[in-house]
């Protein structure tokens, strides 16, 4: 599968995603306002593959100067800028800080960003097949795996999180069939899993968001694994809206529900999920579908891009240093602990 | 609202739903086949409209030929045709009984099948009405309401049902605003209920499918009013996909769920929710968005039109003839023995 940013001489070269999968366009992005505009429109998308794409673009921004000081202070206002673009990622925060603390150390900004932002990449499609294994070793033959939303390689530009873990689960012959929703408003599921399932031979059949609860009355659905934005410290996950009745539903039918997320996505900073800021998109993203108006002109419509499914209806967090079971907010603690110490 | 149904010299003019908003084109059906087509392709839909376009249809059958006898074995015919258009609403099978009944009664069975269905589109109005009465009646003011699909005048030929309850709480200054899921595949809610809404001014705000427990998460609704296109002796109750996940979510955010129905829409021969057939439409509804193909070509779906609540899930049955509470096996016994003793 196609990796979503590529960075070649100077040029931070992104897959525009909101094209796929019928056309393959590539945005060429020289500044950081440059990627800043993509990640608000979604032309990149996925918490990891945010993060990585604002890391590159600090180090665009350092490029912009040839005095140590004054790229200082380019990566510093495009940090403001990147930051703000979309609320609800971790991994955007992670990547930020990451490359202030570097910017701190160095004497060369430009070489030494970009070296942290390919740093981070090779990091991210590290823990990616790490994570995979882990969540596919929960699983028994024969499964059928459902899934929401875009969370492989075009959402972390590795190998990808919670469909990682379903394409580690096909290549060990462990995985029967995914079902993925098609995850309106943006149609991220058939889209983009859909095109990547294919790409990777990955067997799978389509749904309406809203088919979730039938396929589970039938018995058809032995685990959903999903991807996260951010975990709080509680264990409470916000992921793409649609995330949370699915989880309800699991919980009702007795169906696990393993969350596949790097450790850059745990934000022990915030305490539990109402402290998440939940992004509110534009109306217009409901009230069009496939780029046409569906609804009458001058309907009003609400648009919360994330939920949060509490941490009781979490089975488990699949990360690339091994899963962490409930208590969440333990294990959490201890996967913290230990990476501050390492 | 513009009524979806009319008859007039020899001609059922069907407006055709799939158009809504955008264009108000009429079907203009001379012949029970051309009723059938309407029904299956979705021009016209919500189960007491289709119920009442099929006895529409048996009366366009009964003109197709002079002798009484020969009508008698068109009439058959259309009904078996009527009868395996959509398997999944009862007021359609309770439409084409009505329709044999008279049949076997009649002389002139041109005349009297047209007579039956007028007067079963006289009847759908006034259950419609005093069902809107009786559901409005369990609001108290200043409610948030939310509902599933379209059940307005559209689906049902008179005032509509869960969609009617909403409009008579609006006219008795009860309703604060209705939420209206959009409906995937096919966004009855976005394209029906909100023109619907509009003409008819009621306050609405659109939401994605799967944002609805993202809003129960914040306490913003009140209240679940949605239609049924079968309910079963238990209370099981079969409507249109997504209804049971919006059941569940309700359930755990202490949201009562009012299914609003006429009494034909209550099936005593099916025992329960498993025995009620449930539609699987095309693939193509999942796989294309708007018209337009959004999954890559050779994308699998499935795509089934209908799910099924469990009555435990149910807070109560409003009618034309007024509310059956839980139990409901024992409220829809007695109901339907009333309507046999009548």
């Amino acid at each position: 599968v196609i990796p979503p940013l590529r960075y070649e001489d100077g040029v931070l070269l992104i897959l525009d995603q909101r094209f796929l999968p019928g056309e393959e366009r590539w945005l060429r992005c020289r500044r950081p306002e440059e990627v800043a505009e993509a990640i608000r429109t979604l032309a990149v998308r996925g918490a990891p593959a945010i993060g990585l794409a604002a890391a590159y673009g600090l180090a665009l921004a350092a490029t912009e100067a040839h005095e140590p000081q004054a790229a200082r202070r380019r990566v510093d206002a495009a940090a403001e800028l990147l930051a703000r673009t979309r609320p609800t990622a971790a991994n955007l925060r992670f990547a930020l800080e990451r490359g202030r603390e570097e910017l701190e150390r160095a004497t060369a900004p430009a070489a030494a960003l970009l070296e942290l932002a390919r740093r981070l990449h090779r990091e991210q499609l590290e823990a990616d097949r790490r994570l995979a294994v882990h969540g596919a070793e929960r699983m028994r033959p024969g499964e059928r795996v459902l899934t929401h939303c875009n969370t492989g390689p075009l959402a972390t530009g590795g190998y990808g999180t919670a469909a990682g873990v379903i394409r580690a689960a096909h290549e060990r012959g462990l995985l029967e069939s995914a079902w993925v929703t098609e995850t309106r408003p943006l149609l991220q599921g058939s889209r983009l899993t859909a095109w990547e399932m294919r790409r990777a031979g990955v067997p799978f059949r389509l749904l309406g968001d809203s088919a979730v609860g039938a396929l589970m009355q039938r018995g058809v659905v032995d685990r959903v694994v999903v991807g996260a934005d951010r975990i709080a410290a509680s264990g409470d996950v916000a992921n793409k809206v649609g995330t949370y009745p699915i989880a309800v539903l699991a919980e009702r039918h007795g169906v696990p529900v393993d969350v596949a997320a790097p450790l850059s996505t745990l934000d022990p900073e915030t305490p539990a999920g109402e402290a998440i800021p939940i992004e509110e998109r534009s109306p217009d993203e409901v009230t069009h579908v496939g780029g046409r108006r569906a609804a009458p002109p001058g309907t009003e419509a609400v648009n919360p891009a994330f939920d949060v499914t509490p941490a009781e209806l979490v089975s488990a967090i699949v990360t690339e240093a091994g899963v962490l079971e409930p208590p969440l907010s333990e294990s959490i603690a201890r996967a913290v602990g230990a990476v501050r110490a390492a």
